[in-house]
């Protein structure tokens, strides 16, 4: 995290007199996120995690020439004129397996049986596939000519020593593990995941697993943002809930992490303590965001780390999460910032409306290729969040859509 | 899995004598693979599982009739006839706050303070917002009006009781946990993951995280294969290299498992020892696919379970992994079938050659938005998977593209 070192040009907002525009809070974000340093991993847990610098081989691979084909490691030039109408015979003298090699050299009129991926034995210089070869006994028959380095691999024909296999940034693939480990990689060096602290306020909230009792209801903020902090590559640490109270908020905000989530409490009602604390303690620099859910939520530091208040109604937490803590988060793990959705155009079904000046996050569900915004309920019905395929965003210069307008979708089945 | 119990639609092969097609494999293994049974989880860890029962709640959510707003609870008719030009006193009575309700009674003339998600008092039927009020010590001024019901969520508005939220099937979202964690759900019933015993094979192999050393060369496919089943949902099981020993493979074939992959000596060679062990022991229904690369690939069933033969050759695995076992383990867990792989659409910069009868996994990698095929190495150079976006399909019956067709890439960037 870097401090803030240019306050002139930050945008600031006091309550909510003035709401910060989406893209306004998303480039404060993206100045004050840096990618994490790196760390050395295992090969086999490497999976997922983005390379934190470029890797280059030390051997070639293959490190030896090796036969292509399952056959006869042959002098090519012994094969000339060979036809099935024209059989040549060659001498057996022995076998080279993967692993196994032949010890001897091939001389002339001879052959080494070989399989695919052995060492071609010294002396010869090409492969005589076994579909060309009639055997008898300890000779063969060639029924088919070869040329020189036919079926035969090369030295480093797949990695050059020396060579960069796989560059800073990239995230890894299976194969990518696969190459590594064929390069003798043990450990690989990558981005260290960001630990998430995830303060989950509200006096009402049971822990996840309680039954809601009378007025007390049950924490679904933090088992969300678990799952949302996994997803990009975040490691939730400690998660759970803080009671309203402003010495243990204080408590979470400052354990250590290298970004703090705090769900609930984000407004500027008499109980929303979290904006306060972070204002009194650090710098809360953006506080009302013009969106719609979400317009709760708050963007600050304290004790140089990042501080994202999100709105505790669940719609508000997981919209608010999405466009800016999961950014944060993906970029500090050296993830590419977009979202991880896949996308989709298509026709709405219905108009949409929103009101310039605001970003709208509208819950969608396609129904027979069309776009159907869910009209029901506001930020605190997280079943509209469930119900829904995904969403569309309605940008802050628009009215709105007339139905039949082809619009991208974010789906949220990843 | 089910034992196969009708012989004479079987697709057998003997040999390589023919090539059984990419569909017909398929088909037979969609037949022989099956959703495995549920076990129950603890909801944070249930994130991006698949739901193996309909989840109905027990509960509304809310249990109670909730404020929307932050405001005063208030009888509506009170506030008949209110505006900013004829104000209407109202006596605060108290305060509800979200999980430390007001306990009395609101009458006639009479407020209580109150917080979003707070339950609205008994006596009370609507919210004044804050903002239409001015605070006057121990009453207020309303200046505005409000309906009955207004600013009020009712019992069961995200939810109601009895009703499902979440079908069977479902692989659970962020969100999906957060709503289960409100409904009171502490476990949830969820497909279990397979488990998939990877059998290397190959004595020239060192394990992972060796360096190559001579002819002996490092498991690539062990660590990839690994990666890739954790990607498909499954649990890869006791993996590691096995000697090219009968005696060895056949243990590991045997070993507790749901689905068993194989990777090396899956060709029709001398060393090929797996094919012969599964039709001695079992039955290999399908081995040599018409498909470039990965035509050795092989599929069969001993003990009751799926063996999968996989080319050793790296791209062979990768490719044969992708068409046939991922697709096994992604149904055993519940999942789509599909290909994980995000796909786009773009023109072909050169032509794509092809054979009639054959099925062509092509690497691909996109340049200014169109797609070059790779041409570099065969199927034991894995770097022209990792140099690769991505790959495009030539079908059975085609012979290829020209350039300037737009194809269906698959990336393999998740």
């Amino acid at each position: 995290m870097t401090t803030p070192s240019n306050r002139t040009d930050d945008v600031r907002m006091r309550g909510f007199a003035r709401r910060t525009t989406v893209a306004e809070a998303i480039g404060w974000l993206d100045g004050r996120v840096q990618r994490l340093d790196e760390e050395l991993l295992p090969l086999r847990g490497a999976a997922g995690r983005v390379l934190a610098r470029d890797v280059a081989s030390e051997v070639d691979v293959p490190g030896f020439v090796r036969a292509m084909m399952d056959g006869f490691a042959v002098r090519a030039a012994d094969t000339a004129g060979a036809s099935p109408y024209h059989r040549l015979p060659l001498a057996v003298v022995g076998e080279s397996m993967p692993g196994r090699p032949f010890a001897g050299r091939v001389g002339p009129g001879q052959a080494v049986r070989t399989m695919t991926g052995a060492k071609l034995p010294d002396g010869a210089d090409a492969v005589l596939p076994v579909e060309v070869v009639e055997i008898q006994g300890d000779r063969i028959l060639a029924a088919g000519e070869v040329s020189p380095e036919k079926h035969v691999g090369r030295i480093g024909e797949d990695i050059q020593a020396r060579s960069i296999v796989l560059a800073a940034g990239r995230r890894l693939r299976p194969q990518d593990l696969g190459l590594l480990s064929s390069i003798g990689a043990a450990q690989v060096p990558v981005v260290r995941r960001p630990c998430v602290r995830i303060v989950v306020t509200g006096n009402e909230l049971l822990p996840a697993g309680s039954k809601p009792q009378g007025t007390k209801i049950v924490d679904s903020n933090g088992p969300m943002l678990e799952a949302l902090v996994a997803r990009d590559g975040g490691l939730a640490v400690n998660p759970g809930i803080v009671g309203d109270d402003p010495g243990a908020i204080l408590d979470a905000l400052r354990s250590p992490s290298d970004i703090v989530l705090v769900s609930g409490g984000s407004s500027v009602g008499q109980e929303d303590i979290a904006p306060s604390l972070v204002t009194e303690h650090g710098e809360l620099r953006i506080h009302g965001i013009a969106m719609r859910p979400s317009s709760p939520t708050g963007m600050g530091w304290l004790d140089g780390r990042v501080v994202v208040l999100l709105p505790g109604n669940p719609v508000s937490c997981l919209c608010a999460y999405d466009f800016f803590a999961g950014r944060a988060i993906r970029a500090m793990g050296g993830r590419a910032a977009d979202w991880p959705y896949r996308r989709l155009r298509a026709p709405l079904r219905r108009k949409a409306v929103s009101t310039v000046g605001r970003m709208d996050y509208l819950r969608v569900r396609l129904i027979d290729g069309q776009v159907e915004p869910l009209a029901i309920g506001g930020a605190s019905v997280l079943s509209s969040a469930t119900r829904a395929d995904g969403f569309v965003l309605i940008s802050d210069d628009s009215e709105g859509y007339p139905a039949g307008t082809e619009v991208e979708v974010f789906l949220y089945d990843t």
